[in-house]
């Protein structure tokens, strides 16, 4: 992912608090420089974890000016139990650091249902503190994995109003991942100043287009979370969408979000290949995603991916159960990559299952449906079904 | 299963054409009274299969006579070739018989998108015609398998009108498991006459509660179909609900459907474990039936299932991103078999881990989730995600 840019008005210090595991980092403090605004978008998961309640309550609040993240454990389906651990770690890093408890947003991952060991998390939070460097980026990104097997980061620069500017993100999710209005955690840093209201409107839509629109098992998180700071250090502000430099900062930022949404898809539980399914000439963009996501979803199109095997007689069977308005089947043309399958709704004629194979032994593959029904689109990240899913999944706890 | 019952008025006869072995038969013909009755439902999947749509076609005249079922190919995904090679196929039976073609029904199941081997089919109707006979139920329930490992088949007595009425029904599914209105193929008959227009109704009904309520993988087949044949030999007419004996035969109906209905759960591709979903006290049944089948299709928690291990966050996930109206996370109480393992929507103080280890190592399971919002319910029945459900889906072709 080459050298991740530190953001001016952003440290970032990691620590050991042991909580599932010894062997790397798994506690993250993120410390914002005081003119930075802060935006964020949760899970709609209505079992939301007691960070996402905590987090939500304290965004509310003036600018908070520390993130507190750990892995290992969700804090969540714990009730009250859960809200007053979350309180207790955001205390006791405005304790170490002279703010209020308040302006530290708590979030967590891992396993749900298991107490929080705050006090272990509490006992690490000083090395954390010694530990807080601009430069430290890298590590966040690996402190905040469970179940994925590499870090998700991007960073890059972009000329705002005449100015260099820099977006620097780090993600992480691999299972539980079809985020609706929200994502896993992720967290996306730039320099700019950026009024907050306007800062919550762009994360929300570069969002919408990148990790709101992957999947790797149709399970939606509890602990799901984006986070966008714009530090203010660099003198540019960003007021409006007429501001100078808008445009070019926005399609930045979304591209970021695409990159670490891609990312999490690729590093998805098990998966051995990057599914990209297009819907293209939809009546709507409700129509074009409900079928996306269908196909995205289904098991034995998957499995079928896993195995490079050709059945697309199940990409067909899955886009007829899509729960959508209006279908004209015999309009349909699927491809595979540069190849006809369907066309017309029936198997192309010129299709053979040599094409079909070699297109399906690749390491990413877009599945492409033309419904001639209108002019909507959307596209979907997915990934295939394989026995490390199962195996992931099935010794998670062990 | 014990032995099954003949239905008077009803006789069977297969065949093997060698669509996809030779090992056991993969045809079956079915031949009704005169004086039958035949109902049907089929699948909701938008691109239905060619015999699907001969069959609902031929169903529009006077009662058929003649029923023709093929595994190992599913004739779908081929346009007007896959209706004319079905059509084919029953004129080749009517030929044989002297009827009309359009008094066979057509069913295939099988690989989707592959030219039916209509010449195969047949040159082996002559054996299958030769084979007739009202004792070869059971091999009907073994030609008619594909993944499955097992014959799926019930049969009953029930006293109707004070006469004793028989009920002997087959079934075959175990991937592609997500009926919608309609299910895999199923074949049941009784020996009672009952009025076409209630024979539909109660199909209907007694589908909703069975076949309808059932899941494997969360796909819709192309090819689902369920028959109902009443033959009218015995002479106990059923002309609406108030008619005598009508209650009876009917819970003896659903019996039969429910029974088979589990077996192609129990038979599910891969399933080591039996699951079953029940959602009590919702505010609606399509909030509980939403509820129910969003938890029976999280690969998540049917991995968790599979490891025996009690993961109940993932339990509890899926029941938070559920597309319902309203729910109220604080009220749920979530069971497993005898164990509480959420009270007031956050674990409960007396669950054990080793309590739900000792529940989660059963074959079969019951998940209870009382909302506490209203009087509805709704149960599911699913089975847990194996390392070889990927295998047999991922070499399904070879």
């Amino acid at each position: 992912m080459g050298r991740l840019l530190p953001v001016p008005g952003v440290r970032i210090g990691t620590a050991c608090a042991g909580i599932k595991q010894y062997e790397r980092d798994d506690i993250v403090v993120i410390e914002l420089v005081k003119t930075a605004s802060v935006a964020a978008v949760f899970t709609q998961n209505k079992f939301c974890a007691a960070p996402v309640i905590v987090a939500q309550s304290h965004l509310q609040d003036a600018s908070p000016c520390y993130v507190l993240i750990n892995s290992g454990n969700a804090n969540a389906g714990l009730g009250k139990a859960g809200v007053d651990a979350a309180e207790r770690c955001c205390n006791a890093l405005a304790g170490e650091l002279g703010v209020t408890g308040r302006a530290v947003l708590p979030f967590s991952t891992g396993v749900i249902g298991e107490p929080l060991p705050a006090d272990k998390i509490i006992l690490s939070l000083p090395e954390a503190i010694k530990d807080l460097n601009g430069n430290h980026w890298s590590k966040a990104a690996s402190a905040i994995l469970t179940t994925d097997t590499r870090e998700k980061a991007y960073s890059c620069e972009v000329m705002v109003a005449a100015k260099k500017a820099v977006i620097t993100g780090v993600a992480k999710g691999s299972g539980m991942i079809r985020p609706d209005m929200a994502t896993m955690l992720a967290y996306i840093a730039t320099d700019i100043s950026i009024d907050k209201g306007l800062l919550h409107e762009m994360l929300k839509e570069a969002v919408e287009y990148s990790f709101n629109r992957i999947t790797v098992d149709g399970d939606t998180s509890t602990n799901d979370a984006v986070v966008l700071i714009a530090s203010g250090v660099l003198e540019v502000v960003l007021e409006n969408r007429d501001s100078p430099g808008y445009a070019d900062f926005f399609t930045a930022l979304v591209e970021t979000c695409q990159f670490l949404a891609k990312e999490i898809v690729r590093d998805g539980e098990g998966a051995t290949k990057l599914i990209r399914i297009q819907v293209e000439k939809a009546a709507s963009t409700e129509d074009a995603k409900e079928l996306a996501y269908t196909i995205a979803h289904s098991p034995l199109v998957k499995t079928t991916f896993f195995a490079s095997d050709p059945n697309w007689g199940r990409i067909l069977a899955a886009a007829g159960r899509a729960n959508i308005e209006r279908l004209e089947v015999d309009k349909i043309n699927i491809h595979l990559d540069e190849i006809c399958i369907v066309r017309g709704g029936v198997k192309a004629k010129d299709y053979t299952e040599a094409a079909g194979q070699r297109v399906l032994s690749r390491k990413e593959i877009t599945v492409r449906l033309d419904l001639e029904q209108g002019d909507a689109s959307a596209e979907v990240l997915s990934c295939d079904l394989s026995y490390d899913y199962v195996k992931i999944n099935a010794e998670y706890r062990t």
